[in-house]
């Protein structure tokens, strides 16, 4: 990329550990062709930069917000309540309790302020919810999304047809 | 409304008793002034009903799909296997098990066909995701989404000083 | 096998991942010679498959589906609202919540379309269940389901044995 | 019913106090016509029955046993270890853990002795699961399976015209 | 009262419903003659409030903040990011989850910015700890912790002795 | 009871309100005419009473300890730190969490510290459990025991009955 | 041992491969001079062992039985259904679950039949439980755990000391 | 240290294995400059060593007790029901249920006896919620929460370059 472009997906995540759960989301935006941004802002070790970054994102084009974080997982539901963009929870099993602490600190979100929670260290699932959501309007994203269900489906028939043959050989 | 317009939002339900609790979805939207339409379908039940929603909602013109259910809430996760566009699930109480089963039947997708998932019986916050969504292209709604914050904010303090005045009293 | 028969039991795997933890499946289902087959087959990503699926299954020959998913494991579900065979579920462990979510994915159906739910991973039971459910019509099927019995009691009264004769030494 | 037939279906449940939650069990096999008997079982507290019960069954004629029970649910397991009929166990949600402990107890059998578990309080899936089991060997009974899909279809859309009535008026 | 003094614990509540669930913590920090506010700052629905309230309360002359919500109950840990205040954290169980959701979403912080979590509704502890970390610095509340101790300990036993009697007689 | 005769099983709640849930346990007990004494001591509000009554236990004759506490319930641990006398602990459902938490803080102690834990609120099975361990060196407890077995299993049979009938009918 | 003795204690498990988690227990019993037997008996796979074994194990002189089982942890219930000696039941951490299926199977008995629960794979506790039962009539025994306790308490004190040294140093 | 200082905390844990899980604590109360010691107390093994710990802390000059522990954790209980000085709970993750046993063991105390809770194994907040406790009555303290505040957003911002620069280059 010789000149930066603009994100329009912003991906923020709690702590730098969460980096490697989060590789699948980016690649998968990119093979999208989606611009994109990531950082590593803590609702609560660095709230200022949370209360920047939310407050700002929008004027500066960022389209949807993809928030990652384990444990008492606040980050999303921080941002949502400073911003009127679309915020996806991504729930980082980095904890003792695997997950579902992460999972209800994202979700169980109060009346008006809503976070979209996809599953426990789903991050592909997150970079495909952002893309349907930017594809509304945008037809290059929407034709892109068919061809990506597509492909989908002939993955899992490749893998039955050699499942099949295992078995009868 | 003396002539119908085109829904821009479909509210699915997995059984018709799952209605009261998206009282506050349709009423929120309807604040926010989206063309809406609500039906029952079950992904067990009727699975050819299903079938054929979920692959023509985007002809028709649909944005957002919310889909809520109960149990092994598998109505948004069907929906979505068929669909490009964006699928809020509300996961309802309506088990033994007070929702925590619908909550991961919804969430926990594999990776390629996420569900949004919001809290459990949490119709409310699906309304304003989808506005959140149907925002990115449409000023107006952006504006709303803006004052309903602000609507927001101000009935806590609201509450705050009704409290505050009781203590002192 | 020299020439194909038709499978009786018919296997599907939402991930051709999930294949080690159905071994035993397979294995218990050829010790009874029952015929088998085994797919990948998945309800989110290849939903055109499951429906094509489930709804020949029947008019194949096919009498009991084993279907074997985790995470929000909707296969089960999904055949078993297509098609009156009865449908054996088997939650997969694949995810971090360890096969919780798997387990309620698959069990807790609304009423009038059940899935025969097994433990968690336990696909060596989800075989003899199919073919206690075939042993109905077969005579032989049923004699060898009474030794299988008699060998499961054989084989722990001879650990049994070597328990107590290592205390004993 | 003039005189009585031979039972097909045997339901078995822990306590007395279970019997209103199978109440939607007996009607459902009623309505396919499958001769059933009901029995209260206690796998702790009348073990002996338990055991007489479970080996004699079929060569009563029996061919599916349901097993409802709460708590730690042992009934339909203890009932599975002592026969090589198929048996679908009922969680039943009568203590404090609400089904949990009972699901768990039913559904997390060791190799080589299957129980069929349905959802929790789930009986007419157990009545639906044990006439597809039988159907396998009675024409008559596949008929009777599909048009009970059919009016389970027939059903959902129903309610959905309510519904999109009461929208629009 | 006739002039207001300042408040030395503040309570924070998530919502005004939680208010009932708070009149024990209220009453028993007033029995400790111990100078209270009771807000209601929504850390979602408010956050700009919840900012500036935990920005600025150290400066206010409060020594201890109590910090009441339900669901995905960020507004301790908000507050916690923003002060280094002893926050106490309050799980409020509104939600269908019954509270769990609010004790891994208050208890569950990242390293550096604690919560000091009570038990669920268990807001007379939250008091009752407020006095104990401000009786380090007043020997007053130091006697009176002493002296409530003994009464604890005394109301146990003429409880104890009721309960005799009764079986006796 | 003309003149007080030493009490053989102690039984101890941490709370007043546990009263009801031990009626079984007390009904039980006499039944089987055992002598019982039924104390309230907390393990928290009132640790000096709970100290000197499990170090004074054995000498006063006392032959099993039935400690019932709902929450963090510490009560029978605390005594059995402080006995080598058995004690049964019943964990009571009296908080938010239905009973789970203090059923985890029975039962999970370390190794050399044993808690005989029965099931939530399971106050007759500690009743049973105490006479089964009482019955060691007392040959009409035995009998008693047996007799009461066998109570069971016709109290289970003569419900079968009424059902049986009721359906026949 | 030269010439067998009777055993007191009778430690049955549901599988050989659950043998590793008894040691601790089979050791315990060892130090205290308790005369044991171990077998694997399976609820599930050799019901009628586990039959024969419950019903003769009073007249064979066995005084307390130890049940360890995993998943749907039926053992110890299945031979508290038919003895009146006491049960003590170890819950197995074998399956995907980690033992809470197995505490719930063993210890959510119905009224009338008790199982003695101890912690999750904890051994060690049934033994010194069965130790506590047995010393009610065996004075030495009753010394035995008394020195027992005294030795956790300086065993303690040892690791304590250790600790604080390092911590100066 | 050549002479030692009266300890402000005390760190006690259950069991010496949890000694890895403190060291965050020990090192962080170390930065700040708090005087601390550590011990090994078991509220179930040395009880006596427990009671006299507790009696006596507040007289020896701690402020602030840190109490660790996993399973049945009941050492900070006991230790709060045995003095006025704020007890700080850490539920350690040792058991088979990965701490949350220790979690529902610590947090959920009766009325009028709080434990301070923090996140499972969350030893370093421990830590820092002793600090703020202290900091109350100490200038330097409160000076030293700060500049750990602003460390840890700076920390926050430095890791989020690294990652921005990865991801561009």
């Amino acid at each position: 990329m010789d000149e930066p472009r603009k994100p329009v997906v912003s991906i923020v995540m709690g702590s730098d550990s969460d980096l490697p759960k989060l590789e699948g989301c980016i690649k998968t935006l990119k093979e999208f062709g989606v611009e994109l941004e990531a950082r590593v802002i803590s609702a609560h070790r660095s709230p200022d930069l949370a209360h920047e970054f939310a407050s700002t994102a929008e004027q500066r084009g960022v389209g949807v917000i993809i928030a990652a974080a384990g444990g008492a997982a606040h980050l999303a539901g921080v941002i949502a309540s400073l911003t009127t963009l679309p915020v996806i929870g991504v729930p980082i099993s980095s904890s003792a309790m695997q997950g579902v602490d992460a999972l209800l600190s994202t979700v169980m979100m109060p009346p008006g302020v809503p976070v979209a929670a996809v599953g426990i260290d789903a991050s592909v699932n997150a970079a495909v919810l952002a893309v349907q959501i930017l594809a509304r309007s945008d037809a290059n994203l929407r034709s892109a999304l068919k061809a990506y269900k597509t492909k989908l489906a002939a993955g899992v028939q490749q893998k039955s047809r050699k499942i099949q043959k295992r078995l009868e050989s």
